[in-house]
């Protein structure tokens, strides 16, 4: 391909409940351009794919790029998949079961592949941000939830039915009293995601009478973290206790798995190095010694990982 | 090879702490003899490879078996490998680091694949045991500690430094005054192994005054079992806890990789299908929804599952 005079491009899209982003890059995952088109959910969803590939073929038009230009369109989207592409449901989008790679493929003709958007996003860091160089890595992503991807030998590790890498969901405390989104109690997610955080938080204040600035108000994570950087007390304990929490679900998790490197997303990882700080103590603490080494870093890519693993899926699919 | 006239054969070598286990195989799997030598640990464990070559050899020449009739022999030894067939460390041979598959291709002469025991166990039961039919699969091996090993897309899933599927060290309880073999405390294996029934039992003997048959008495895991289908009550307790503990760690791991099937083997899980009576529930209440329908399976290959693994370990390397 390298020798072809002809430049080659790929498709990689993020199909999110309100907005598909969607990439055009060139084979060495340079980004082209990034544009947005909404998502129109009405109907059970079923405007979703034809929108995306009526946007492509406008960008293709645009640009004058020919259907032999561009290797395959790659996509992930909030549920889990099988591996023929069948997404199972997506409750965002108002979707049932139904085979979403030969859905697309149908309207694009051009490759598709498919996939959930969690773990697509730790392929785009694999290849192009935090984890790049690791082949084996865990990407953990701290939102509203706790949403995360296992990479093995370069490759999503998908699980029998899609489940795998939704650490978010780990049983890590026992007297839970409070019902996990899940169903189930006592999850790494109802701690270590930014709701989370603001859950700590408050039952600091509830046990403690001291002072703290964020007493009394509406705050979020963020809120937190700042405050703990500013000296209060009472939000260092809260993010010591976020810490604990996610550093123990996360040598749970490398214990079974040895990754060599964790890669931290979502908004609650802009906090930046002082959350390793938080998390290494007890992932030391917990985890076996064998996984002991895993190493750490920040997500680079942001809200573009989507569209970069998209696209990385596609392009690995057809270079088989 | 299927169309040739000459009969082709592999070996599959588990090295244990006290003997080696060699198996001569067909193609197919069959098990056409298995033998055992004592395993040499001194100096330095130096005469360990050496004595399974001269062993294989001489097997050889007894049966009639040319070179270019065997395609391989694949071992497993108890310690971690890196993909290169490095040994780390094998405490139990007197072993430290150094190439175990090139050490032995220079001895036998013959293409050779090296994995850590519990996951070439793993691999056999994927092959020709109680995982036959499965791609995705968890082993967890239930004997004086908790062992385990990841299947996933039909290979041996290692991690990054060997420790892939140590599950019997992820943490379950906090409160742990004990510490377990691996310097933490709180370990799986703590509960879950055939000790950790032992502990389990005499803590509930302890918390009560109640009558028990194995009331001031020697007892093993067995006994408790025992006394437990015959109506003990503390007995009943006692594997009661011991399922919820395996229920729970295994749900964790279960959220994390999503296998298909979870095939339990040890000496634990010779007490048969009551084993999942005991482990269903909390596996239920505490797995992930994605990943409730996970089988449960018994191991069908006991001490033999080691050397299947190893043969198909070099199988599956040269039919690469």
């Amino acid at each position: 391909m390298e020798n072809s005079l002809v430049e080659k491009y790929v498709f990689g899209v993020d199909i999110g409940g309100t907005t598909v982003k969607i990439g055009l890059l060139d084979m060495d995952g340079h980004k082209i351009e990034v544009w947005e088109i909404p998502t129109r959910t009405e109907d059970g969803g079923s405007k979703v794919l034809p929108d995306i590939a009526e946007s492509i073929r406008k960008k293709m038009e645009e640009r004058g790029i020919k259907d032999s230009q561009v290797v395959g369109v790659g996509a992930g989207a909030p549920g889990p998949f099988d591996e023929n592409g069948v997404i199972f449901k997506a409750v965002n989008l108002g979707w049932n079961e139904f085979n979403m790679k030969d859905e697309l493929h149908d309207l694009v003709k051009m490759p598709v592949k498919c996939g959930n958007d969690a773990n697509v996003a730790a392929l785009g860091e694999y290849w192009m941000g935090g984890g790049q160089g690791y082949k084996d890595m865990l990407m953990v992503t701290l939102g509203t939830g706790v949403g995360g991807g296992i990479i093995h030998n370069g490759k999503i590790f998908n699980g029998a039915t899609g489940a795998g890498g939704e650490i978010g969901h780990i049983h890590l405390v026992d007297d839970e009293p409070l019902q996990c989104g899940c169903g189930n109690y006592g999850c790494l997610e109802q701690y270590a995601s930014a709701t989370g955080a603001v859950l700590l938080m408050n039952r600091v204040l509830e046990s403690s009478d001291e002072e703290c600035v964020l007493r009394g108000k509406d705050f979020v994570c963020k809120d937190i973290f700042d405050a703990a950087k500013n000296g209060d007390k009472l939000a260092n304990e809260a993010i010591k206790q976020y810490g604990d929490c996610l550093g123990k679900g996360l040598a749970i998790i490398a214990s079974t798995i040895n990754p060599e490197i964790i890669v931290f997303g979502g908004g609650v990882s802009k906090a930046g190095d002082i959350l390793f700080d938080l998390v290494r103590p007890s992932f030391e603490k917990y985890v076996f010694h064998g996984a002991k080494r895993t190493k750490f870093a920040l997500a680079k890519l942001g809200n573009d990982a989507g569209i970069f693993g998209a696209a990385k899926l596609v392009l690995d699919s057809v270079s088989k």
